[in-house]
């Protein structure tokens, strides 16, 4: 496997940077994460690097206290599309929430992109981790944390049942005899299900990837259970090789639990790499962003994973605050890690909020360093590929121009695009349609008995 | 006003023409409706022509009855965002239903394309005529024509009012303090109404447009009412001059009685030009689309405006037949034109099928002729503008190159844009934050009794 197993890249485009406040720095554009310029250029530059795929998070619910670029940046639907136009082989993997859509127009969505992009769309699953998204969607409460999992399921049903509405040479468009398509191979869906009750067929042809990528975020017990059963990849955060490795073990083991492939769940822990020339470089521009965190930021930017908790209230050089199941129903697999490792490493509130804020994840370093940590994540087995975010100015222009060549060199990652397709791209293969699938099983079950009878009679 | 009022056009976008047929010819491509190359081929030859905006209509709900470019096209904010990248000037306005979607979502996605292209987005309102659509939305059943009518009204207020949640100057982003926006510029909706509650803000600073441009489509009296209310413009068909007339002045009038100024919302009557060199080339051209179409598809595309109700069991050759309310919670408006022409023409289901398949709106002849006809209708004040369907092959190439020169000779017609955004080629303000509005009409309160009182003490 580890002779042909290549390296995964996405880049995370969410504007000025991963780092709160990043767009304090004079070279970083404070307005990026809400200009197309910005997004375009990182998007040709990811392209050029040979990435795999542009990834975009996403949010339901602000306040006065969320992070900068939470507060005003592009819808992911709009944006994808936008960024599919002028690029030609990248993928475009967007976030949007199963909590607070309709599975008829998500479908719709990012079959129209994938029809857009020519078989490179890509969709984030969520489930939304705050409680206020409900206070925006007309909703009384926030589903809680397994709810919210149980529609994520059967939603994905919906969609991947409606991506099969058409099969793929359903569209005949005979000129002469006016027939435009063949109406046994349109089917209906008829889901009728606990959340969501949906007919059929959707409005658009069956696209390229047949069903566009499916990642999904969220690493809960819930979260890995519903990325076994039905995600093609997953957006994960570890914060060591070690836990990386258990997570990787996990979620493949998980997926062969449920018949699938081990290779056919990709692993994609983020991580914000930061290089320089010389490693002093790349600690020193690690240490600027860093310098630039006002505490009072990084105690919000913290909250905001216990669901807009106020941390301001507790002593900052005190032991990390015992604040009970607080969080749980938000970001509950961040939420438990950082609490455990307060408590393991005995870290006190201000450590714990400055860390949050500017993580480092490790990949600190020149091109050698930051490529050697790479290598070992990858061939170690905790990570098919890396989703990378910027935290420094300039951080994908670095990684493309210095970290990219040296990967090429020791032949784990890609000098040129495979396949046009994101599927092809993640080596992943195009999911048969369900009825051309009944139809050709159907075909065989009768061709044997068939071909029995005839032997029978022959003899 | 009629020295300065200038034409307005926009050029629909829907794959394979307006008549159901019209894919069948030999020069039209029959994958049009979901060809990204076809799209923005037309996106470009309409900026060339120096048109107002792009239109994409849309539809929720589909079977095996649909006419062949509803059952497999682009979804409309896909493509408007897709169709923002590579043009520069013009417009783009997509259609979306307010039954079946959330208005914090709705809201975003036009903003975002509005930040995407500069200014340049619209929304074309509808409140989705087909009863199958509830099927594709969990829903049990599709609300009632009035009900639909009373959630518009409801919906745009709280996307207008999300629109709002910032003002135009609320992000500082001020490198120095770390300040990265002003608070006070910053505003909760808390919307609480029959239908919707929306906390906010939104999570998208204030477009270039402020409020993205509104147009409306239903010519019910309760589609005219939301449109004299709350749009900025109007989508119609009409099939005479004086229809139109009456159509506009109604229009008009009621948005006056709303306080509202006449070119506050702009008319766009929907025409399908059919022009050749000569007049003959012309109607030889309507003829061969015209004889594409089969009876039974005439049929189905009748029967679609009734909610997809079956014509096929009555005679063809003898007069309509009387089905009673059979569509009036459906396309409504146009049901009722259908049913009073065939009454006081006496005209035959066959006639009203194949009249209905192939709309003769007659605009057809030679460059003067089409050019005359719009001339006509403009000065009339039948029409602002006109929506421009294509219908035969290469139509909007035809009226680009041949029609819009004898427009602007004519001095009625733009030769350059005079903006680059929607509303300014409209001539529409731009709405200003309400927020500020109230603040700025607050200080202007509060000085007025300040100066009365040194008024009163210097006196
Ligand atoms: C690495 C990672 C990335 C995530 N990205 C997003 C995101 O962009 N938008 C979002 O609404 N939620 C995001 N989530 C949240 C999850 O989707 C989920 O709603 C929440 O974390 C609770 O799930 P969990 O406890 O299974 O992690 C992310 C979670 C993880 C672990
Ligand atoms: C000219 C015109 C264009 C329309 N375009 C659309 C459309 O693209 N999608 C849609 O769902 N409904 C469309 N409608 C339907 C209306 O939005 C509305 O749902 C239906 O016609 C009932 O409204 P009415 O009776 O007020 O016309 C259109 C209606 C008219 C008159």
């Amino acid at each position: 496997m580890t002779t042909t197993r290549k390296l995964k890249l996405g880049a995370m485009i969410h504007g000025v940077g991963s780092s709160m406040s990043a767009w304090r720095h004079p070279e970083i554009p404070s307005d990026a994460s809400i200009s197309i310029h910005f997004y375009r250029e990182q998007a040709k530059k990811a392209e050029e690097g040979k990435f795999d795929l542009l990834f975009i998070a996403d949010g339901l619910f602000i306040n006065e206290k969320s992070i900068p670029h939470f507060l005003n940046r592009f819808e992911p639907v709009t944006i994808l599309s936008a960024l599919g136009i002028g690029t030609s082989n990248i993928g475009v993997v967007g976030t949007l929430s199963t909590s607070y859509s309709e599975p008829y127009t998500v479908a719709r969505q990012f079959a129209s992109i994938d029809h857009i992009t020519g078989g490179r769309a890509g969709w984030n699953v969520v489930t939304s981790p705050l409680e206020g998204s409900a206070l925006n969607y007309s909703r009384k409460e926030h589903p809680a944390h397994s709810v919210r999992y149980e529609i994520a399921e059967e939603y994905l049903d919906v969609v991947k049942g409606l991506w099969d509405s058409w099969e793929d040479d359903a569209f005949v468009r005979n000129k002469e005899t006016g027939v435009f398509f063949d109406l046994t191979k349109m089917h209906q869906l008829n889901h009728e299900g606990e959340h969501f009750s949906v007919q059929g067929p959707l409005n658009i042809s069956r696209s390229k990837q047949g069903h566009p990528v499916i990642f999904q975020a969220g690493s809960s017990d819930s979260g890995r259970t519903l990325a076994a059963k039905t995600a093609d990849a997953v957006f994960t955060n570890s914060e060591s090789i070690e836990e990386a490795q258990r997570f990787y073990r996990d979620l493949k083991s998980r997926a062969v639990s449920y018949g699938r492939k081990p290779e056919d769940i990709l692993i994609f822990p983020g991580i914000s790499p930061v290089v320089g020339i010389t490693a002093e470089e790349a600690e020193r521009k690690y240490q600027e962003i860093a310098d630039l965190v006002r505490i009072e930021d990084a105690l919000l930017y913290l909250g905001r994973f216990f669901d807009h908790f106020d941390f301001s209230v507790f002593p900052l050089d005190e032991p990390f605050p015992d604040i009970g199941e607080t969080g749980s129903n938000s970001f509950r697999s961040t939420t438990d890690k950082i609490k455990q490792r307060a408590r393991e490493q005995g870290l006190s509130l201000r450590q714990i909020a400055l860390q949050t804020a500017t993580p480092r994840t490790g990949f600190i370093g020149t091109p050698q360093q930051v490529a050697d940590r790479i290598e070992e994540w990858f061939e170690g087995e905790a990570a098919d590929g890396f989703i990378i975010a910027s935290s420094v100015p300039n951080s994908l222009r670095d990684f493309v121009d210095l970290v990219v060549p040296v990967l090429q060199e020791r032949g784990i990652f890609r000098n040129e695009y495979e396949d046009d397709t994101l599927r092809g791209n993640l080596g992943l293969s195009k999911p048969e349609n369900r009825y051309t699938a009944e139809r050709n099983q159907t075909n065989d079950d009768q061709m044997e008995p068939l071909s029995k009878d005839r032997t029978v009679s022959a003899s």
